[in-house]
C-alpha cells in the first residue's frame, strides 16, 4: 500500500475542485468506504465534499444509487456501464457537480465468474464521464489501496481536461 | 491511532452478526467512511454488511438518512437525538436489522459552537437503541479512528445485550 501516493491524488483533487468551485460525491463497491474517508482526511475538504453511499451489497447498487436493476440483471455488479452509473448516482443523489465510483473484485475468491483483481472505476460530472478498467494485483488490501488512488487519479485528469479551452 | 482495537472491535461485532443471522449499515458524518472501511476489511463480511451512507454535509442527514429536518434544524448535527436517527435511518434506507451512526466534531476547529472531540454515537436494531457522548482527545485523525473503534464496541454491547433472556 502506497498510502502517500493515496494522498497526494486525494489532495490534488480536492485542491482542483475548490479552485472551481465545485462539489463531489463518492459511490463505492469493492472500496467500502475507503475512498470518502481518504478525501474526508484533506483539510479544507468541508466545501468540497458531500457525502457518498457505500453500495456493497449488490441490490443497494440499484436502491440506493440509482443504478438500472435491468443493467444489473443483465450485467452484474463489476462492469464499467454500472461504475458509470454508479458516479452520475452518487452526483445525483448528494447533490454534487462530480460523482466518483468504484466496483469490482477485492478478492480472496472470484465474484460472478470476475477474477479477482478486476476493477472499473468512474467519474461522472457536467459534460463530462470517465470510465476505465484496472486489473490489479496483491491482496484485498492492495487491490482497494489502488482502486482508490486510481479513481482520484482519474479524477484530476478530468478536471484537468474540462479546464482546457474548447 | 490503535488500528489493532478497531480491527478487534470489527471482528467481534461482525462475529456476533454473523452467529445471529442479521445484517448491518452504517450512516457516518465526522468518520466519513471510516466505519465502512474498517467493516468490509473482515473476511466474510459480505454476509452481514449491505452498505451505507456518508452524510459528511448537514442537509444529506436529511436528504439521504432520514433525519428529521425539524430536529436538525433545532439542534444541530452533533446532538444525541440526530444520532440515533442516523442510525435509524441507516437500517431504514439500507434495509438492514442494525444500524450504526457517528457524528461529531473532528476538528481542527469547533463546529456550531461544539468543543472538537465531542462526538455522539448510536446503535439502532430491532427493540434496541443505544447513544453514547463521547469527549475525546487528539488530532483528526485520532478522534476519528476512536470514534470508529466505540462505535463498533457499542454494537457489540447491544447485540451482547440483545441476546440475553428476557
Amino acid at each position: 500500500m502506497d498510502l502517500t501516493e493515496t494522498r497526494h491524488a486525494a489532495a490534488d483533487a480536492i485542491h482542483r475542485l475548490v479552485e472551481r468551485g465545485e462539489t463531489l460525491a463518492t459511490a463505492e463497491s469493492l472500496t467500502g468506504g475507503l475512498v470518502a474517508a481518504t478525501i474526508v482526511e484533506i483539510p479544507g475538504v468541508s466545501a468540497v465534499y458531500r457525502g457518498g453511499l457505500v453500495v456493497y451489497a449488490t441490490d443497494l447498487k440499484a436502491k440506493l444509487a440509482e443504478v438500472p436493476e435491468a443493467l444489473l440483471a443483465e450485467r452484474g455488479p463489476v462492469d464499467p456501464d454500472v461504475a458509470v452509473a454508479l458516479a452520475a448516482g452518487a452526483r445525483a443523489r448528494c447533490g454534487a457537480d462530480w460523482g466518483l465510483a468504484t466496483t469490482g473484485v477485492a478478492g480472496p475468491e472470484p465474484q460472478d465468474g470476475k477474477p479477482v483483481g478486476l476493477v472499473y472505476i468512474a467519474v461522472s460530472g457536467p459534460g463530462h464521464a470517465a470510465v476505465r478498467e484496472l486489473k490489479l494485483d496483491g491482496n484485498r488490501d492492495a487491490v482497494r489501496t489502488e482502486s482508490v488512488t486510481r479513481v482520484l487519479q482519474l479524477l484530476s485528469e478530468t478536471l484537468q481536461e474540462a479546464s482546457k479551452p474548447a
